[in-house]
């Protein structure tokens, strides 16, 4: 995309007169078609169905550390809740906690807790001059709302094909003290799918950086969310830690709202014992406990960790099909054009495009005017603003393929007209 | 309990000496009862048991305002869980939110939010200088807990037969604009069981507070907890503030933790809409909503209100005898020795009993040496701190009827040996 477009040369004005027409066709269709978020489809809310009524009036409610799951108590979840996502993480079950149906609000409390609280004996997020989180961009726009909910000054740091740009990672907390976190999505990163390579995650690890309170909100959202034969691996980033001496560094999150029911799977969050500490206090006035019913009801139907797997082959089945439908509509309409680059995960929700610079928000426009809604230009980047304008997130898991092809295909005329209108047409 | 005692006159030791012969035989037998926290008991948690198979793999999962209950989406909650709860509260459907499964959880995110956002047009609270809130004493810990997280300073304000001493409520909220708010357990209170009179909901409802930013915590736990058949009647505060234009003023709460499960439950917030407006800025970034599966599973099961006022009876069938028990062993043990005074509430989970000045530590230690623990003393006090050291909270509810006889048999053991430690023994 540096530069030489595929219509030098071309009449602009006759290239844009066709798609126009094309376009107008669609838009006389009347469509309502969705690629904004990362949603299952229904399709996929039916392959956990059957957990429904894995637990009936005459189960045993009781486990191991809970007498009665059905009642009060047991703040940081059900014993054979933590050893799931223990080994699910790869950590020990001491440094699991399981909480309600959202790792996006443990996150936030997270957050909240260090600015009420603070961490690593330093004051509190809140009493401390302003402070700041390194975002990578394009990121998923929910972490970067909440720490804008806190007043926290956000700072972009470019990806790169192996993660955020370490070297500029590296510069900025080793220099300034204000510099408090960083956003991550290590395995099949929101939006572009990409997975921080060892050599990144090892440099994670090894961070010097100038605030003692810094801290990594590894968000591993797509932990065992492939879609292809060739699944990417991301380096454990607890064991890293472990021979660098920062296991207070990092928090890592996630949760079964993908695998299960989003909105009501069970989310959890590995930590050290100093970082559950804190957040205990919080999570010990704030609440009595989390549903234990609905950690029961996950581990009675999964039974283990195998169990999950084989359960994710079944998203896989779904998903699939309507990653290719994307790739290959994408291939077939825009390469070698010179107007669009994108990525090809092996795994998560997004595939991440980016079209001429200044044109994306005029895509996303354009989409929505023939009943295409996608994602907002820009909300993949701090404060909702892309610099270059040219970042477009597409979510192919939620719509049926019928209809997920046709908005593809109203999305590259989209990009062409775009590109034509700044090229002069 | 003014002054003069049953024990006037007699041989103190010989009493004390009888006393603790019944004592040592209780502590020989080596128990482990427990009434210190309010949890429904086994019986009570298989009553809603049917709930949970009601929605199964064949389930319609559409509902009104939801295409999918199992998706992502709804931040306030489903349209019919609304319903629910605005018919139970006696207040519009728009004024309501539904959350996840703790209502303690939701009025610390509310604490929290007036912490970081502020409301009516006020600075945040964390931003202003000291504030206050006031508590109503004996009171609920968890709600002290909450403000003391948030460094608020409590100021306790007694209780009367008719809810907290509206006298001084009303000159400390009107002389005092570090005053934020205040903790009400207006019906079948925690611990006492009082239940506001309606001169008292009025007096509320026309309070000048001279913080524009004052909020009247309203946790109607008990709303419909009534376990008598002569139950309490609270007057709906929503109405009386409508009158006195005060909307703002009032933030109520709410779940079904003690009429379904405890933990597995659903919550429920009405406020009025400047206030819903604030507190959604705040749940829009920390949440992209609660267990919908579980509102539904609710609203299926129960249809409505009816449904939900028959499944109450269920539980006053359980609780009644376990009520009976404790007063009626209050009643034969320690009536007319002037050395204690209860309450006998038509509802709620609590029996509260003040005890002799400076005994109530001493009663519940020795109660713990004897295999019986009760809420600490002084809990129900902010700070932890019962300035008389008299008050002491009993739960009845948890344990079977036959080791609740035997656990107030040796409570009140305790109270005696403790007043007459005092009396010289």
């Amino acid at each position: 995309m540096s530069g030489c477009t595929a219509f030098e040369g071309k009449n602009l004005n006759e290239e844009y007169g066709k798609l126009r027409e094309a376009y107008e066709g669609y838009k006389a269709q009347g469509l309502a078609l969705n690629m904004a978020r990362g949603k299952p489809g229904a399709e996929q809310l039916n392959i956990s169905n059957d957990m429904l009524t894995v637990l009936t009036p005459s189960s045993d409610f009781t486990t191991s550390d809970c007498p009665d799951c059905r009642n009060y108590g047991n703040l940081d979840g059900l014993d054979n809740t933590k050893e799931l996502f223990a080994e699910l993480l790869g950590v020990d079950k001491k440094n699991v906690f399981v909480g309600g149906n959202s790792s996006l609000n443990m996150m936030f409390d997270t957050i909240a807790c260090f600015m009420e609280q603070g961490c690593s004996g330093e004051k509190p997020w809140n009493k401390q001059e302003k402070i700041k989180f390194l975002c990578p961009a394009p990121g998923y726009d929910r972490h970067f709302g909440v720490t804008q909910y806190f007043g926290v000054e956000m700072i972009a740091v470019p990806m790169t094909k192996t993660g955020p740009d370490m070297d500029i990672v590296e510069k900025l907390v080793s220099e300034d003290a204000s510099i408090k976190g960083i956003w991550c999505v290590p395995k099949y990163s929101n939006p572009q799918g990409i997975t921080y390579s060892d050599e990144t995650v090892r440099r994670f690890a090894a961070l010097e950086p100038a605030a003692k309170d810094f801290r990594i909100m590894w968000d591993n959202a797509y932990i065992i969310h492939d879609i292809t034969d060739t699944p990417d691996t991301l380096l454990n980033i607890f064991d890293e830690v472990k021979k660098t001496g920062k296991e207070d560094m990092v928090l890592e999150f996630c949760s079964t709202s993908k695998i299960t029911f989003p909105g009501a799977g069970v989310a959890a969050m590995a930590a050290s014992e100093n970082n559950l500490n804190i957040l205990k206090k919080r999570y010990n006035r704030q609440t009595i406990g989390y549903d234990k019913i609905n950690m029961l009801r996950h581990v009675r139907y999964f039974g283990d960790l195998n169990g999950v797997l084989a359960h994710m082959q079944k998203h896989r089945a779904v998903l699939e099909p309507r990653f290719n439908m994307v790739l290959e509509t994408l291939d077939r309409e825009l390469s070698g054009l010179g107007i669009a680059e994108w990525t090809k995960p092996n795994g998560g929700y997004f595939v991440s495009i980016d079209v001429m610079k200044g044109c994306a928000k005029r895509v996303v426009a354009l989409c929505k005017e023939a009943g295409v809604v996608l994602t907002g230009a820009g909300a993949t980047y701090p404060y909702g603003s892309d610099p270059d304008d040219s970042n477009i997130r597409l979510a192919p898991t939620y719509p049926p393929v019928e209809e997920l092809e046709k908005a593809m295909n109203i999305f590259c005329i989209c990009v062409k007209m775009a590109a034509l209108e700044k090229l002069g047409a």
